[in-house]
């Protein structure tokens, strides 16, 4: 297997498409076998997922500024879901969008160079752009990732029950998301290029708005991913500190609220699709001062 | 995908393999290209790293308890990889080993899930018994793997920065690890089995010995999978502590010390992992009050 080679750094390659697209709006692609519309038809799980998600991509393609792809979804299929993935992580680069892994790796010295791997380089034919990554074992087992891409590292994490480790108190008054954030920001600032933001982001989810000005002052030049938005009750209308004042700052990722969009009468799962990822752009836009 | 029914809970397979074998003893596979003593006269990686994996399974069978596989060393090579790992899966399963796979996976709600079907229904034709997972997320994201195979939550990894994130003291006086073995034993408690342990497990680094004690402590009914044995540089001797009365209490793993041991004047390299594997089996035996 080759390392991919990549002309810009994945920073600047998803500014360019937020600037293009103008908007802050990534699709998060979780395909899950009784939830997809065009089931019907297909001889297996696999090729349902394959297809449908193809569709998704060609729907958001120019509408969005990236999309996160759940590898779990694909993983669960074991050889084939991979085989799958790597077509969908093709169809969007094909449509020069930027892709996001959403993988959550975190392993330990020559364990995390083979996940960089698997990830930046064995996933489609030029590789994701970015990985979401778990930094509980410390910032010595994310370096590896940024030799081959970006990371988005574990910050707070959208779910109801995720305070019970990352809202600990500690004994000099932060929380543990607080001092991850502030383990974000050691990684980050070394690596802040050009663009004024770094290869190294955060997730920090959408569902605890009263923290993330604390997060956000936290980790200068950090791109925040911020997932929990829509089906999960996150309201990107109280996020716009995230943004920054070039707008850069965010990148808003909603699921289920548009890849599973109602459909109104006579419209297709596509056009559904289209219509909820043009609305969730135009909101990011308007909030990240991108349109 | 047909979930894997299993006649055993994987707490209970786990110990009498380690009474069966008389040891405590888990060999890491870990294969790395470079270092594989038989690549030669393979046609490309994946069949060389699938074929000395088999020869590891082979060696080790009936020498110690259980065999950890390390999911990146097969994910970087794609669906191929993935093929592979099942193959490695199965033919351990063939030998009545149990299977730790150490993929450190850590997701919320419908991800996890994925995520648990994937290593428990989808490796293999049995699948694997237990999974290596991240609780930084918090406890209501390790429960969906429970309806379906055991985990062991890293609560104090092996490596040399672990410390980062993991040793920060909180307004308690507890450390992150020690907060993360209290969710463990919240988790564990009332999963403890007629076998006297749990199918919640931990993660507890043996470069850390002077930490045990109180993690231990703090983690009744829960069996510790102990890394960082051999290469580097953790000693069972210090150890024995966390086996508790029954000699069951702890796992110690060690990879490259076995599946690259060196080799003897006119010893092959299987005969080499065959007689390292029979030395950590003795020592952990010992230690554990096993043999």
């Amino acid at each position: 297997m080759k390392a991919v080679q990549r002309a810009i750094d994945p920073a600047t390659r998803l500014l360019r498409s937020m600037d293009r697209t103008g908007c802050a709006a990534c699709v998060g692609l979780d395909p899950v076998l009784d939830r997809i519309p065009s089931q019907k038809g297909f001889g297996n799980a696999v090729a349902a997922i394959r297809s449908f998600s193809l569709g998704v991509i060609d729907a958001v393609a120019e509408r969005v500024a990236c999309v996160k792809v759940q590898s779990a979804c694909f993983e669960r299929y074991g050889a084939d879901g991979l085989e799958a993935l790597s077509d969908v992580v093709d169809a969007a680069t094909a449509r020069d969008l930027p892709v996001i892994l959403d993988a959550k790796r975190g392993d330990i010295g020559v364990s995390a160079r083979h996940y960089a791997a698997a990830a930046f380089d064995s996933r489609g034919d030029r590789g994701v752009d970015w990985l979401t990554v778990n930094g509980y074992l410390g910032s010595e087992t994310i370096e590896p990732y940024l030799e081959r891409g970006g990371v988005f590292i574990l910050v707070r994490t959208s779910n109801a029950g995720s305070g019970e480790i990352q809202m600990l108190r500690l004994d000099d008054g932060r929380t543990v998301s607080e001092a991850m954030a502030d383990m974000v920001a050691s990684l980050a600032a070394p690596r802040i290029g050009e663009c004024g933001w770094s290869d190294v982001g955060a997730v920090v989810g959408a569902t605890h708005p009263a923290e993330i000005a604390s997060l956000r002052d936290r980790m200068p030049g950090v791109i925040c991913l911020v997932p929990g938005i829509g089906a999960q009750g996150g309201r990107v209308e109280d996020l716009g500190g995230l943004c920054g004042s070039d707008g850069h700052g965010a990148i808003f990722t909603a699921s289920r609220s548009v890849i599973y969009a109602d459909q109104v009468a006579g419209q297709s799962w596509e056009e559904a699709i289209r219509d909820a990822a043009s609305r969730l752009a135009e909101t990011t836009g308007r909030i990240a001062g991108l349109r």
